[in-house]
């Protein structure tokens, strides 16, 4: 039985997929495939941060409300072009946010302390510090500076800066194709009316949502009944179409060895099969042809959970995306509401609510059977109980990674 | 001048968009047009949780290690199949996990608590109490309990119990339709090299980002030039084929100015004509035909912190998310690194890069100018300085938003 952090140490030998280039729209949420270095300085040119005058900031020093320094102003600033004329002393020129400085200016006066007193001059009624109201090149980012790394997840703003430095296309990882096979003898499909004994196949659409959740393409490859060379079969396509396959297992012992049987006459390198973790103990990884194949279980609250801790981070892992760990992005502090029994030697991850109390969150756990969804559903959170602990006492503060 | 809080206050009256039927595969991240209520007690039998034999409990009380106490095995439950036989006393009968106990049967004893004395018989080790390792009908969810709200943006979880229900199709709220449009004589296309005086159109693409992120579909409109006439000519247009309208201004006030008279003459109710931002103060909101419109700050970081903030929580509610407030969904506490002025009046948005030390977070500000975009990039979160505030000191304990 291998703890998590072990099994994790494994994704370092997984091959990651393969590159495309898109158009920079379709960019969003994918994973950069190399790093984006800075091409130019910018802004490159000096660009004002208010509607004003451009002027000299030295020539303003000492105006005021009672004492204010007249400007001759000798042009306007056009948007979108470069000045024609070179500003000298004791002269300005409207300009306008946005607008290139001219030759000679090294600041901007708001129109707000300026008084026009009469066709083509102004007054000035306070001074301005060099460089005030304005961006400088290179003020946002220099040439050369790294602005995106490698393996990034592309998010909205990260598609700004693309745009600014003129990348109509990105290279990217391809989308990872995940193929979802499930088994079990008990499951029928989701269309179909359940004999008694019988149970809907929910693992399986499960599993779709948390592959695109993470940005991948899933691939369901139908059920197979729990025969060994069935079971073969649908491997063996599955690991010719997809960069990892995912066995959905029924939930008995018999179903389970089934799969490991299968793999084992496929030739696969089994690298886990047991984790010390609960629910999902009866987890499996292995590889054929560099191919990743976990061995799910089947309740379906272990299925999930297995998902987010392990499965999940190795995705990341081959479709290219650095970190791939830790597994949850997202968490808050919070205290828990009862005790919570453990078992050493292994991680627990208990479904829990969520409750304001003031400034403090409150996590009160859902004690639920790994067959049951619904605790996975209305939990806002799980709760990780570390493998060396024997439980938690009430009031304990403890991490609560958010659902 | 309008506060963030009241301009949230005006989403109350926005239109949602239509409703359409979608396979279930292709709901994660789709928002549920319906509430969801369980149509039966799941599980609906008495499922195993253990590979075990099943047995009525009350026959096993007394049984240990040195008194075991035999059953009579009469028969091995099928996978997914309804037992054909009943339990009398003192029998019992082989369950794999997930199968169905049989009538008489009120628990499951592991395989490891039991002993094979002779064919057909075995020992148990010791006692169950009634209904251990078995899932009650009902004990995942009753039927008539609410499964899931309407307006929730579906999660894989939520997949797998909508399939265990056997919702082959959902219907779901449609994608709402973002219409942006580019505005300001200094922005060229992307694959343009800009002229000194120009630069890149960022917005338009970091706004297709943030629109896909909230499950949207943008579609960009295109540039125009400042010429009202043209403006008003794409507008009318947007506001045909699109659920809501993004106007990414220029920076400058006069291209501004042409989005408020553009507006005006098109007939639209102006509901908001600056918001108590920092950044993003010159922020516009409008009606026209019952379509949004949002006249947008040239500035990328002040395009991006209104989009989060203000944008982004009425696209939710025209799409049909509920609840669709706050606007950021995942946040940290942390301490603030240096002092921060701000004014009152005003929500100060900060851009922040986080810090670990020991068990707590320290969030440094990047003091930049709204012109400015890497910062964003840079930045793993916002902080927020409130209305009422006039900064914050260092090493005060602050909410962090995470980008």
């Amino acid at each position: 039985m291998k703890r998590v952090s072990d099994v994790w140490k494994l994704y370092e030998d997984l091959k990651t997929v393969g590159q495309e280039e898109i158009p920079l729209e379709e960019a969003y949420g994918r994973v950069l495939a190399y790093p984006v270095v800075a091409p130019l300085d910018f802004p490159p040119f000096p660009r004002s941060t208010m509607d004003g005058y451009a002027l000299k900031a030295e020539d303003t020093f000492g105006a005021s409300l009672s004492s204010p320094i007249p400007f001759k102003v000798v042009g306007e600033v056009e948007m979108g072009k470069a000045p024609t004329f070179v500003l000298g002393e004791g002269e300005a020129a409207y300009v306008p946010t946005g607008g290139m400085l001219p030759e000679g200016a090294n600041g901007v006066i708001m129109v707000e302390h300026v008084r026009g007193i009469s066709q083509g001059e102004i007054e000035v009624l306070r001074p301005i510090a060099p460089w005030e109201n304005v961006m400088r090149p290179g003020e946002d980012f220099k040439k050369g500076e790294l602005l995106l790394e490698k393996g990034r997840r592309l998010k909205p703003q990260d598609l700004g800066i693309c745009a600014t430095i003129g990348l109509k296309y990105l290279t990217v990882f391809k989308k990872p194709r995940v193929g979802i096979i499930s088994t079990g003898d008990e499951i029928v499909p989701v269309e179909a009316e359940p004999a008694l004994g019988q149970i809907r196949n929910s693992n399986a659409y499960m599993l779709m949502g948390f592959v695109k959740q993470e940005g991948g393409a899933p691939l369901f490859l139908g059920h197979v009944r729990d025969r060994k060379e069935e079971l073969i079969d649908s491997l063996k396509k599955a690991v010719e179409l997809c960069d990892m396959v995912l066995v959905s297992g029924g939930s008995s012992v018999g179903t389970r060895d089934l799969v490991a049987k299968a793999l084992e006459e496929l030739g696969a390198e089994v690298l886990v099969h047991g984790v010390a973790i609960s629910p999902g103990k009866p987890t499996l990884f292995a590889k054929v042809d560099q191919v990743p194949i976990w061995g799910l279980p089947g309740h379906p609250a272990s299925c999930a959970i297995v998902t987010m801790v392990l499965v999940l981070p190795s995705l990341r892992k081959i479709g290219g995306e650095e970190p791939y760990l830790p597994p949850f992005r997202s968490y808050i502090k919070a205290r828990v509401k009862r005790n919570v029994p453990s078992a050493s030697g292994r991680e627990d991850y208990i479904r829990v609510v969520l409750e304001k109390r003031g400034e403090e969150v409150w996590a009160e756990p859902i004690f639920s059977k790994s067959g049951a969804l619904w605790p996975l559903v209305r939990g806002q959170g799980l709760l990780k109980v570390e493998l060396e602990r024997e439980g938690l006492v009430e009031g304990e503060e403890v991490t609560v990674y958010l659902l």
